[in-house]
């Protein structure tokens, strides 16, 4: 993997560049699309690379489970496995074995109101108060399938090695992403056990990268804390990782400064991926801050609940009102779904439970937020993205 | 719309021909998919054309329920709401009032085992045996929508001009199908009802089709009769169709000499829809036996359910074996699946339910019919219909 900065946005951390890997190249900042399952939902490969995707990011802790990395292997890894030959990024499963696994029948999200009282609790303890990821000991973490509640043991050697075995172009260090309600001396324990785990992982890579060609990132922790998270960065930075994640369940004020005190501290020349993340809002800010990669479900999630994104903010298409309504979701939109449908048709369609309203919602969705990004890299080039920022987010908000 | 022969088989009824449309052209015999609601389930209208689609069946019923004929006409007629610039064909309702509608609650299918005790009831009778269809007059029927319970009252004027709001290229009369159980006496009202309905839609479609350019096609009833059937198709011949319909909810066994006492007596040079019909072994009775368009549900409907057709007969593929099978859902097939993705890839699709797995399986199924149609047709022009016939059921009914 190589990464090429080709230019800076003045008085702050944002840059354009360009990633090249085995599959092909990345123009960062990028948004990368999210295929959990080896597939982006309602989406052909095709279909995704129309709408402007260039990267993938699938799920290690689903695929492991489903249908296995060494079944993923034998099928000659995922690229040919799932048909899509552009470059693939997964994660390391560790936000998953939380927020699914260990934390069986709760959620963690990546973006969390810590005025929830339901997230006060500690997900470590289960609903009884027991203490619940006792299973984690200093070697890795044993979890419960949310598929069938069988029990799996991962470290960051067996991580590296399914990462390996399904075959990425960029894959991630194993690492514990603790809830932001969890206390001081909990996130210190859990920042040390995560750069552990970061070593170990890129021992394990060393050894098995002999034979393959795949970056490995390792992954900032360190909650809502200043000096946890710069700790983080400086830990980080001194080892040989080819680009870094940000890690972390956000409370959504928190999120600006923490990226901004990792950014400001990780190696330049490297690429920074900000793990979870794709709200529009947030993209701005993590790009202004130095971040040159997002990925997130919510552009698909909430395409597949009628939920569509414009350049005035969100629109609801189950809403009555959209029924009688023959202009496109957005007007000049030039996706797919806005050249050829109305609201009207899409609004049918849900109501009707028909798929293609999922494959159609995605379809928008998804370029919207590439596109997003796509224009907000242009606006670095041509010295106007504060303008450009300042006008998108007048119009995007105010909704 | 002009119907041409290019070429008839000998000694039978078979023949291959081309039907013209104001939206281009139908080579027959012809497999029409389904898009009930305006959307071929699972399938993007560019999806449908490049796995061979000429033409699509849309029903009439749905889309007077949902989003509503007015509407559609609003939006610019079904080609333009649905964005499909090729041929559709709607359906007069008249099954859908029966088997979703009248019979509320009750499934009245294509093909019926008459041997199957539950269909002895006639469905004109309700579960109390109080008449159910009692609210069949001379003038329409009302029914219960199945998605609401709201009452509806169509007539054959009603149906026509639900049609042409529709604007479709081909439309069928309003009919009455009766069950296979139904006593005689009551199939011979029910044909003198469907033949008056008959003459109301023409006089209804050529008042309206004055500004349109729609054709018209007639619906022979008459269920597992021999007479009643050489009476309908006698009586339709004489009335200015376009074309024909044959319909009738079917026992397997009665089907090739009901469509063949049909089409010995309809008019050779106007084109003949076998309603409702399409699996492989019932095109190639229905061709020999002089038909020219077929539609059905199964092929998308299978492929939903994980049934993928194949030379061999169909295969399950949520069936453990293919978990593990790298091969192509069949051999040498020259459809998007089977050019790209393995079995084992499309079984965790299933298992994972996966959309895409739908919109997959749904490729497969429709390429594989109507391929199988159009390799039927290429046989009648070499002049090895019935070898192809032969070789190709020794390996499909063999499963």
């Amino acid at each position: 993997m190589h990464f090429k900065i080709e230019k800076k946005l003045e008085n702050c951390l944002g840059r354009v560049g360009v990633i090249t890997t085995a599959h092909g190249v990345i123009q960062t900042p990028a948004f990368v699309p999210v295929g959990t399952k080896a597939s982006v939902k309602a989406l052909t490969p095709e279909q995704a690379r129309d709408l402007g995707a260039e990267v993938i990011l699938a799920n290690t802790y689903h695929l492991y489970l489903q249908p296995g990395d060494e079944l993923v292997a034998k099928a000659g890894g995922l690229h040919k496995f799932m048909n899509w030959n552009s470059p693939i990024i997964t994660d390391s499963g560790g936000f998953q074995v939380f927020s699914l696994g260990a934390a069986y029948g709760k959620q963690v999200s990546k973006i969390t109101k810590i005025t929830d009282s339901s997230l006060l609790i500690p997900e470590r303890f289960d609903d009884s108060g027991a203490p619940r990821l006792a299973k984690i000991g200093q070697d890795g973490v044993s979890f419960k399938s949310h598929l069938d509640g069988s029990i799996h043991y991962i470290t960051p050697e067996k991580s590296i090695q399914i990462q390996h075995n399904l075959g990425a172009d960029i894959i991630f260090a194993f690492d514990e992403c603790t809830s932001p309600a969890e206390d001081f001396r909990y996130q210190t324990e859990a920042l040390e056990r995560t750069h552990n785990w970061a070593k170990r992982s890129l021992e394990e890579h060393d050894k098995l990268n002999k034979k393959n060609n795949i970056a490995l990132f390792g992954i900032v922790q360190g909650g809502r804390d200043e000096t946890l998270r710069k700790k983080s960065a400086n830990f980080l930075k001194s080892l040989d990782f080819d680009g870094f994640g940000i890690g972390g369940s956000f409370a959504k004020e928190d999120m600006q400064t923490a990226v901004r005190w990792v950014n400001e501290i990780l190696p330049e020349e490297k690429p920074r991926h900000l793990l979870g993340i794709g709200e529009p809002e947030d993209l701005f800010m993590g790009i202004e801050n130095g971040v040159d990669l997002f990925d997130c479900v919510a552009p698909t999630r909430n395409a597949r609940n009628g939920s569509l994104y414009t350049k005035n903010g969100k629109i609801n298409i189950m809403n009555a009102k959209y029924k009688n309504d023959f202009n496109a979701v957005e007007e000049n939109c030039k996706c797919y779904l806005c050249a050829n449908y109305s609201r009207a048709y899409l609004a049918h369609l849900f109501h009707g439970k028909e798929i293609l309203a999922a494959t159609l919602a995605s379809i928008h969705n998804l370029y919207f937020i590439i596109n997003l990004v796509k224009k907000i890299r242009q606006s670095i080039l041509d010295d106007n993205f504060f303008e450009f920022k300042k006008e998108f987010l007048k119009g995007y908000l105010k909704s």
